[in-house]
């Protein structure tokens, strides 16, 4: 077997240590399915331990699903845990498949708007004020914190939510997956601990992985994360920080109470950590209630606010930004250096215009209406099905139904009828970090018409017609 | 002491294990400048190994500059060699001050043409081309391997550099920064080593350390890289990948022979290991003489090809293209997708129709004249500064001259009191990894017209004047 070692100098538990060892071994194979893990009390002999502490850390390996118990035999490695050593290599890029999506099918799966709601006139004419007005310097190199004037502009906009903030503060960036990598980067040293959600978006795990974390999920209920939970978690480890989508999450819809928003900005203050806002879809709000982030709550500059453009204005733009806790400013900036230098100059002075002159405005309160009207559609749709086989929540903003399915219908099959009859939909074990669950879907809206929801409904329902009738035929009569 | 932790199972020798652990304890402070390493008749003991795998370990540490011997007392650390935990923290933003230059300032620190050289008014006639065929859908995600008709244009543009391959091997990133860093993240774990040039690239040092890995430079000379010194590190130990710039080298400006490009390559094919050239000026030679890249002479899918278009035509495109080994292609793929997604649609539609319509080589033509103007301009001051106090090659293309200061003037000083007159230079000690010199300077001609050049050459040759009249007064007379 691989040897546990044990730092005593350092300032994580001994069980702890003995646990992240185990936890990495068995992700990265070299303790495989089946595997016997050494007695108890062999394994606190050779490291020189007290037997309570290996107990503590093969408990902590069998609450996080690494390895089970069998009464009376010993402690064995779980089955598909394992993690490649090239940390990209298990992830699927199943997202990246909306990309090619064939002309005609409905797509329930993309999480942006369809091109034609883009406001493209407007932002054809700002590109060409650009181009005459600042000729080659809206091609050069940019500064790499952002177009000052655009992170002026982004101060501005930020107030409308209820976020106080400085210029210093800002950072601009390619778009919320590059946030992701930028604040990972600056963060993010091998065998740190980072917090998720269940389920999260999966890219961002993605992103945590590759630099090699380590991944903890506290459970996502209505009205936000599980505090409780993770409040025993930041107790135990000391993770860098904690990504949460508050305001109307991907892939669940949740939005978080305020109470929650509250009190989970305390507890990152009690437990001295950062928490990573990922806001893509604030402004789509269906019930006309104020909806703050985060950021808005945060009295002790825990909070990393990352907001990007692409979902609700267009994904192409490339573009958004990060406010920043004063202490991260400087490591961000370096991120950002190392990652790409600098934000395209032309999309930030265009964009800058589009902030400034509130041309964003109108757009947004166009979209708002025409997504509220999808959501309904798919609502309607769904609330038909209900008596089928599904159940579901209803997000009170956002692209998303989270839909839970019934019984043992797995929704990589569900899948793979709805793309047969021309649907594209996204099964939801990709947004599990560990224990991947089967049985979810996730449905947007965001690309669709209404009258292609309605048919995309229909698909769905034959699927589900189809997969009851076919158990049914399946059932031995005995 | 931190305890050295060896593992008999795995494929490295065990000396070299010793040797990596002492160098990251070093690195990261563990083990303090001036603190003595164990006897090695003690480390031997306590580790169970051999007396001779100790001393092997030693010497290497000591060759890289780790450590000093003192005959008869023992070995000891060296000064100066501490990086953070903060895998980045230690790295100056020091190509980043280009970006705050005052106006009026003479430049000769920025590796990028100035604005009035840059192609906008065809740019802007194509931008406005796309929006109006393409609308919203210049604004979309787009595939994350690139555009595909630019992908092709791609295909067809590197032929002329002698680079046959297909549409499937081309990967388009957001510029040549981020280029590093995909291929960083696809394939350095926290612990691989990489070699590179000693003097190098900066920010592509800062990318591989981002990621934890262990860097070890080879010297360049003229003609290439050291290839006996390369050989036995690729011997020893087992690079992930090799980082080269063949071309008019940053800083430098070497370009290596056709010989040593060959021979590289298959070096690169005897010990199983990887090329990445970065290649950013091939298209600014001076003498007339054919260059081919490296990946022209590639026999063997070993080179990965990273191209940025931001150098010789517009840094604001953020534009560039990876030709990957066919084994690599879809973790690059992977890796593009958790930096960024995708570049932006818009800017890879524009610069497809660029290089499609031939409009790129009107444009390098011109500026391969303006370069040479330049060149020769600094050339011709520098011929005249020679008789005081510098030593310099003459490169045969690209942006920069390589200086070496003589004697004992400090390269930060010079960097001051040229800062003072109003020039921008940049002290050659970020190129280096491990034991920065500190008596080289890098002076581009890229972005300065011959005028500012000779009024550059003035400042600069002032400088040397005042430190030399200077180290005459402070000289104590006995």
């Amino acid at each position: 077997m691989k040897k546990i070692f044990i730092d005593r100098e350092k300032d994580i538990p001994i069980y702890l240590q003995i646990y992240s060892q185990f936890k990495r071994f068995i992700e990265n194979g070299s303790l495989p399915p089946g595997y016997k893990l050494p007695t108890i009390r062999s394994l606190a002999k050779e490291l020189g331990v007290n037997i309570i502490t290996v107990v503590s850390a093969y408990r902590l390996l069998e609450e996080n699903g690494y390895v089970y118990t069998k009464v009376g035999s010993g402690t064995y490695v779980c089955e598909g845990l394992q993690r490649d050593r090239d940390l990209l290599e298990d992830i699927e890029i199943s997202e990246h498949k909306e990309i090619h999506v064939k002309k005609g099918i409905i797509n329930f799966a993309s999480s942006s708007l369809n091109p034609e709601l883009f406001p493209v006139d407007e932002f054809a004419e700002l590109i060409n004020r650009v181009l005459r007005r600042d000729r080659g310097y809206a091609f050069e190199y940019q500064d790499s914190r952002g177009y000052r004037p655009l992170r002026e502009a982004i101060v501005n906009f930020v107030r409308l939510y209820g976020i106080e903030t400085k210029i210093e503060r800002t950072q601009v960036i390619s778009g919320g997956q590059q946030g992701i990598d930028v604040v990972s980067k600056a963060l993010i040293n091998f065998g740190d601990t980072i917090i998720v959600e269940r389920p999260t978006y999966s890219w961002a795990l993605a992103s945590f992985q590759s630099r090699g974390a380590d991944i903890l999920e506290v459970d996502l209920k209505k009205g936000g994360i599980d505090l409780e939970n993770l409040e025993e978690k930041l107790k135990k480890f000391k993770p860098k920080f904690i990504y949460v989508m508050p305001n109307f999450h991907n892939p669940t819809g949740i939005l978080y109470s305020d109470e929650t928003k509250e009190k989970l900005v305390e507890l990152a203050e009690k437990y001295e950590t950062y928490i990573l806002e990922d806001d893509f879809a604030i402004e789509l709000s269906f019930t006309g209630k104020e909806v703050l982030p985060l950021k808005a709550f945060d009295k002790y500059d825990r909070v990393i606010y990352l907001k990007s453009f692409s979902k609700v204005h267009m994904p192409g733009l490339r573009l958004g930004f990060i406010i920043a806790p004063e202490k991260l400013v400087s490591s961000f900036l370096k991120a950002k250096y190392v990652t790409d230098l600098t934000t395209s100059g032309l999309m930030q002075r265009a964009f800058d215009l589009y902030l400034r002159e509130n041309i964003w405005e109108k757009h947004i309160k166009e979209i708002r209406q025409v997504i509220k009207e999808r959501f309904e559609a798919m609502r309607e749709g769904l609330e038909k099905l209900k008596s089928y086989i599904i159940d579901f929540e209803i997000p009170e903003g956002g692209f998303y139904f989270w839909v839970k399915l019934k019984g043992d219908v797995k929704a990589a099959d569900i899948y793979q009828k709805c793309l047969d009859k021309g649907l594209l939909i996204v099964p939801g074990d990709m947004f599990f970090g560990i224990k991947k669950e089967e049985n979810f879907l996730r449905l947007s809206f965001a690309s669709c018409d209404v009258l292609d929801i309605r048919r995309g409904i229909e698909i769905l329902k034959n699927v589900f017609e189809e997969i009851e009738n076919d158990t049914e035929v399946y059932i031995p009569i005995i």
